[in-house]
């Protein structure tokens, strides 16, 4: 049997391509914050709306959740909630009050200001795959434990991509850089090698500050510009079920303090950590968020907060999770439902469970992106180079997925659906006739550029051309031009006193040990 | 480097699979006619609703549609139209009584009942790939003409797949038959390889009829039993800009008078046959379809029509044609509008320009899948099997897009946001607590077989499992289903004197020469 995986032929191909794009390794749609306009899908009635609010509710009442963090714990005292020993439940009343502090949307500022983000309202923003242990490129073509410099090729994707509006957390974990100083090196990286809004782990105070001070050093900011308003967020999971560990809401509350934005995300897997009925899982995810988001809003009322989903199903056969399932799209879509409900931001995933970027790959993170499109998602983690649940970052896989992210962000264009009288086109239709084409027509000639979305992997050559050009799957396309954006890279501006003072910065942390390694 | 692409390295994995199945191919979903809840995506507004239903009535009524049917044009001149030469126009408030004529919702019952199918309403069908003239699988490697034995195979893919409703036209041409008989052929394997809804191409009296007679057959139908309700249908695309030409209405007409059903399909692409603007070739679409369809509702009120969109854009850089486009959905939903202003039932398509089953084939396939869906399409041809822009067919292909079908079904079932008690589940939250697992509880043991869709070629195991059973990719796990499938196919129950009698057809027309094929 013929390797119809095998792809090579003939070397041909690029020369092209090369000349097409000029000196750029790829064309690609300019930077820009899209909104979905786009009436979200909703599976769920007002009903269904108010069963899952009232089990939530009832959580949050009858069975509270555990706080591990010993000043949570005297916060929610201080505020009324009844607590005993580590578990706190709460009154729908006073949830309720609380959640109406949150804005429904807000701004986050990076170094870059033309690089700002608005979270919430109809915006749609992407971000970077984060934390794989592993990584797999079709060079190495075997899973590997990353490093600091896949590490930082990644944050060089996420920086080249216009559709790529922040750095998540590390893209890979980088294993070859010591736990207690890794923060230091990977955040150094993400500040000189990307201008967009930037991540800090909720892994212990000197990780999230250690953040915040390289954000303040990065955009010179003083100590009151940088807590006026948000310029960096963290992002924490909840131990599901019905769990906030000592360390994350350690961090939000750093964050909320000081002006910075969280995202809550609990992690609710059907069948696992959470009830086998997606309703369910869903129920049990949204008193898990909104019982921190309730407690942020308590210490700073206004604080900037997102509720995240992260809830799928298992494999009936295996037990590992699945994603971008039928199931998973629809608890995306309800829990969207949920965060309008409740007024807040959404974040939701681009994710798969497939091992290699192919079909299923494709077909799972195509799953998951649109579910966050229909859904009404503000912010799209993990949009681009996410693998095998997220064990696996793949810079075949991001390129890929920035190819499907950039057609979502130009579906959004409100162009494409005018319907003026030179869109509706009849003195065009008249001109041309029915033995004509509309090629040459002034009509076309006037909108050819900009009319439809162009593609960068994507190959819509007829198979002899594409043939004649080697053969090339999708997977090695992306490869290629993977290696042409590296080759081509070049670091967004930075003043050298900045750069030296964040590497002063680093070696000084550095020398006094960096942050404990017992999380 | 490592060539990413090449799969196999050990041979195993198999044996768990084949132990986990018993002797089926595959486990897979049962056959429904799956309803389609969502509410749809609407891009426009009513003023732009409006806008293409008043620019298709000005084409309709001041430029006028060719119809080289001299049988049409003598209908339309009766009818009161204004026909010149070739040249027919038409008054809105005809045209719109006509269309009032049509039925919204219609069944097909072909030769097994149980596959009766309804077109229209809210249901959701899928069809296989139709007409590529080529063939491309893992195991020849590359691009062949297509022959009688791979439009078999195809065939038992269409009949196997519960997930595939009705059978379109030859899911590739088989170019080892000459044109004359092809039809008595192909249509001879899909009466006794498929029980589903058969397909007649307009191509000539002799090809339509040919079909109708073997349907009657097949069905063990009179004359009178089979022109009583729809068991068949036919396909016919105008020829853009303006133009129905003579075999197609003919076809048509045929088809309408025995009071089977029509389907009328537009091929308009952005910036050849169609203006560049997609609201352009949206209206440009809808005219040609209605002038059509107008046309059957007058020579048979309630005739059961459908109209398709094939709307889609050139290649900015090759006028090659792009599917699955930002352009292309947006096109589909806006025409989706359109067929519910009309009351008309609607078909779309599952397309994509990539020439291999791999990620850029799955991400344009998906987009286009997903956009039947959000715009309440009831027909989706071309659903399994396409590759190239509908130039190849390809096994894998047809397997990975049931795959994907499958999952969308799945998501229509309503169960999966069911909100119940026992769906918000706060008994078994409370049950569980915050440091069990969901695994083992009675809540989740009753459901767990039917909770999440299960997969039959998505891989959901780790990286090592994957990696140990010979680190399959898609594609590859995709052609080895498809084998299976072949291997253990199972011809649908025929009597035998039905199929004697099909043969026994077949030999009688092949003896009196067949189709002209001066088409």
């Amino acid at each position: 049997m013929a390797d119809g995986n095998k792809p090579r032929r003939r070397g041909g191909g690029r020369a092209g391509a090369a000349h097409r794009r000029g000196t750029a390794a790829i064309e690609q749609m300019p930077w820009r914050v899209p909104v979905n306009t786009d009436r979200p899908t909703e599976p769920l009635g007002a009903d269904g709306v108010q069963a899952i609010h009232d089990g939530a509710m009832r959580i949050l009442e009858e069975i509270g959740i555990e706080f591990l963090n010993e000043e949570a714990l005297a916060i929610f005292k201080e505020a009324g909630c009844t607590v005993n020993g580590t578990n706190v439940r709460m009154g729908r009343d006073w949830v309720m009050e609380m959640l109406g502090h949150a804005p429904e949307q807000f701004d986050i500022t990076p170094r870059n200001p033309d690089k700002k983000i608005a979270m919430g309202g109809k915006h749609i923003l992407f971000g970077n795959v984060s934390s794989p242990p592993n990584y797999y490129d079709l060079e190495i073509g075997k899973k590997v434990s990353g490093s600091r410099a896949q590490c930082a090729n990644l944050l060089r994707l996420t920086q080249y991509f216009n559709c790529i509006h922040f750095a998540g957390g590390y893209p890979v974990e980088p294993v070859d850089v010591h736990a207690s100083v890794r923060h230091l090196d990977v955040v150094y990286d993400k500040m000189t090698l990307t201008d967009k809004v930037a991540h800090a782990y909720s892994l212990g105070k000197e990780r999230v500050e250690d953040v915040m001070e390289m954000v303040k050093i990065a955009g010179g900011l003083s100590e009151e510009d940088f807590a006026s308003k948000p310029h960096m967020y963290t992002n924490i999971n909840s131990t599901s079920p019905l769990k906030h560990d000592v360390p994350m809401i350690d961090g939000c509350l750093r964050c909320v303090r000081r002006g910075q934005a969280v995202i809550v995300t609990p992690f609710t897997l059907a069948g696992a950590m959470a009830p086998v009925t997606m309703t369910g899982a869903v129920t049990l995810s949204i008193a898990e968020a909104i019982s921190a988001i309730a407690l942020f809003q308590y210490v700073r009322p206004g604080a900037p907060c997102v509720i995240g989903t992260f809830t799928s199903n298992v494999d009936m056969k295996s037990g590992a999770p699945a994603f971008g399932t039928p199931e998973y799209m629809r608890a995306t879509q309800i829990t969207g439902q949920m965060a309008r409900f409740y007024g807040l931001p959404m974040r939701a995933s681009g994710v798969c469970a497939a091992n290699v970027p192919d079909g299923q790959a494709m077909w799972e993170t195509s799953n998951s992106l649109w579910s966050a499109v229909q859904s009404g998602t503000n912010v799209v983690y993990h949009a681009a180079g996410w693998l095998e649940g997220g064990l696996i970052a793949s810079p075949e896989k991001f390129v890929m997925d920035c190819e499907v992210i950039q057609m979502i962000q130009r579906y959004m264009e409100p162009q494409i659906v005018a319907t003026g009288p030179n869109d509706i086109a009849i003195e065009a239709i008249k001109e041309v006739g029915p033995n004509g084409h509309f090629f040459g027509i002034e009509h076309t000639q006037k909108r050819y550029e900009e009319a439809f979305y162009q593609p960068f992997v994507s190959d819509w050559r007829n198979f002899e051309a594409w043939e004649a050009a080697g053969g090339i799957w999708t997977a090695e396309r992306a490869h290629r031009t993977f290696k042409d954006i590296i080759a081509q890279f070049e670091e967004p501006p930075m003043g050298v006193a900045v750069k030296e003072e964040l590497k002063d910065f680093v070696a000084r942390r550095k020398a006094e040990g960096g942050a404990p390694t017992d999380f």
